[in-house]
């Protein structure tokens, strides 16, 4: 199975590239630089993928972000909000549109190098705040994928109805160096430990009783 | 009703444009710079936007031709097949994936603009060798828009099941001015008057018995 693996640098993302390499796929990591504060995971992202021995690729549309701006998570005149990821301030770090773009590009070049598949790490806790992680969303995709070229590519979102901890119980289990994935939307040099990706990934490791390698400010 | 118009500079997009202008739509004409041979196609987008008043604003998406090359309409090692489009050598200019790409990216900017809808030109003749313009492709986008996020935006693909002479026609009830369009995959100073959208050209004023005010080589 060839699949490429839309990939940040993050924590479920990494997971599951250790998730699908431990399957035996052939992997194409792709990660986004769509201009993101946070750009230092591209960084992080790069590191892991050499790490692995995975084949490495960013899709740069740093020549959209002036459509899209208007996010926290672009837009250096928008302060990233604190507090937990389920308040409506949270919001503010929604990217217009970002996975149905992330997910056609992959789609794209998963098309070009005739893969089986992509993959996505959307989970259950994003559910909340973002609609394009919802199962709904991931299963119209799939069907429009269905529908968009000869070559058939399926979209795999294997967690999408897990919670934060559960996947990373499951990283626990393959061995995750947790330490190389970066999860804060600032973009500072350890993580800030107070925006909603910080908060929810000090909990995922607290409620499983994991240790969280984690360096924050 | 604010749209985005994914507008290339070819004929059917332009007379979408006049179209939608006509019905008294607030307009965002958004055309795709993915490293298309033709790109002169572009040149004939800013006037054209410019002549009706038109915002236009441009998708720099070269950051990921590495990702989706391989067609003729990307890459100069790949000479543009001659011809008429329903022959199997026309595969040969298919960009993986563009109209999914294309109307995600058309897509955040309309969420982003709170635009009500976005439009593109797919027509029926286009269907024979290309998936995503069909109307269950157009169909599953539009299902996967809804799921996407907050703000409802709606895709439009008034001509999807028109052939090209009938959007000819539309275009000369509209009093479209045919000359600034440009059509040919070949990216010279004059249409090629070979290539499969040339020909496709050709044949539709020729159907309709309108004048063709295009030169061809």
């Amino acid at each position: 199975m060839k699949t490429v693996v839309v990939f940040s640098g993050g924590l479920d993302s990494t997971v599951l590239l250790y998730d699908l390499l431990q399957a035996g796929d052939d992997l194409l990591a792709l990660s986004i630089d769509y201009g993101q504060r946070h750009r230092v995971e591209l960084d992080h992202a790069e590191q892991i993928a050499k790490t692995l021995n995975v084949e490495w690729q960013v899709a740069d549309l740093s020549g959209i972000t002036h459509l899209i701006a208007g996010s926290s998570q672009t837009d250096d005149g928008i302060a990233v909000p604190h507090g937990h990821y389920a308040e409506e301030s949270m919001k503010q770090t929604v990217v217009p549109n970002r996975n149905m773009i992330m997910l056609a590009v992959a789609a794209g070049w998963a098309i070009n190098r005739q893969a089986d598949r992509i993959a996505y790490g959307a989970h259950g806790g994003d559910h909340a705040i973002y609609p394009d992680c919802r199962p709904p969303f991931a299963a119209a995709m799939q069907n429009a994928l269905q529908l968009a070229d000869w070559h058939r590519v399926d979209l795999y979102a294997p967690y999408i109805n897990w919670k934060k901890e559960e996947i990373v119980q499951r990283g626990v289990e393959l061995n995750v160096d947790f330490s190389l994935t970066w999860s804060c939307y600032e973009g500072g040099a350890v993580h800030c430990g107070k925006c909603g990706t910080c908060i929810e990934r000090k909990e995922a490791f607290a409620l499983i009783g994991a240790a969280d390698p984690t360096e924050y400010k």
